[in-house]
């Protein structure tokens, strides 16, 4: 635990349980040379951030480019603030025939929007980093 | 108010008015092609997203060039979650001599994190869009 002056940067192992423990991130991609930032309800899985979502940007612009994915909690309760950042390649995964693409499919990705999204989406993670600092309680 | 099933977009003034209300949020930036995602602490004053931070890419790179902000709330309470986008071009303000720059370095910009932050950046609205949905309770 960091003391009251210092940001900590976590483990690969911390970041990943941090990762697993949320629902809720925002996916950034580039489009035309400018960036978009979407929330997505997601599950991290083997490796891999899972979401699901309907036709659009997050469909049609970011597989086969790189994406950046974040989420974060300030935990007034614990006193403490984190965020973890992932970086990778997204891969629409809906028809994929893959065993992992299979297996990923079956999770209980639960988006909160209303409204149907056939598409899913992996970004295996390529690199992953996160802070953690003590905020007031 | 939408009804469960339904997503509602919401107005410039509305998104103004949740974009004013928190924060916490997360700038999308593209360096090098790719996208990098960052959570910093801001105000929202004169249709500008202010935040600080110490020197690093934000700095470095984001100025003079497209960014896209991020801010959202799941509130269990309400019933609602919604989520506000803004696009815009960065500009660090730290030194700018005009007056409102030099207001707006006058806000009560907290960054939750330890550490310096010298610098000002400024992220005027070019384009902002929210969405706001109805959530179980």
């Amino acid at each position: 635990m960091a003391s009251r002056s210092e940001v900590e940067e976590l483990s690969r192992e911390e970041c990943e349980q941090l990762l697993a423990s949320q629902s809720l991130g925002r996916i950034a991609i580039v489009v035309d040379g400018r960036p978009q930032i979407f929330p997505v309800n997601y599950v991290f899985e083997d490796e891999v951030v899972v979401f699901r979502t309907s036709w659009g940007l997050k469909v049609d612009r970011s597989p086969l480019t790189p994406v950046a994915f974040e989420t974060d909690m300030v935990d007034t309760v614990a006193g403490e603030a984190w965020s973890v950042v992932v970086h990778g390649t997204a891969q629409d995964i809906t028809a994929a025939i893959d065993s992992l693409s299979v297996r990923l499919r079956h999770l209980a990705v639960a988006p909160a929007a209303p409204g149907e999204r056939p598409y899913w989406m992996g970004v295996p993670v390529l690199e992953i980093s996160g802070r953690r600092f003590r905020i007031p309680r």
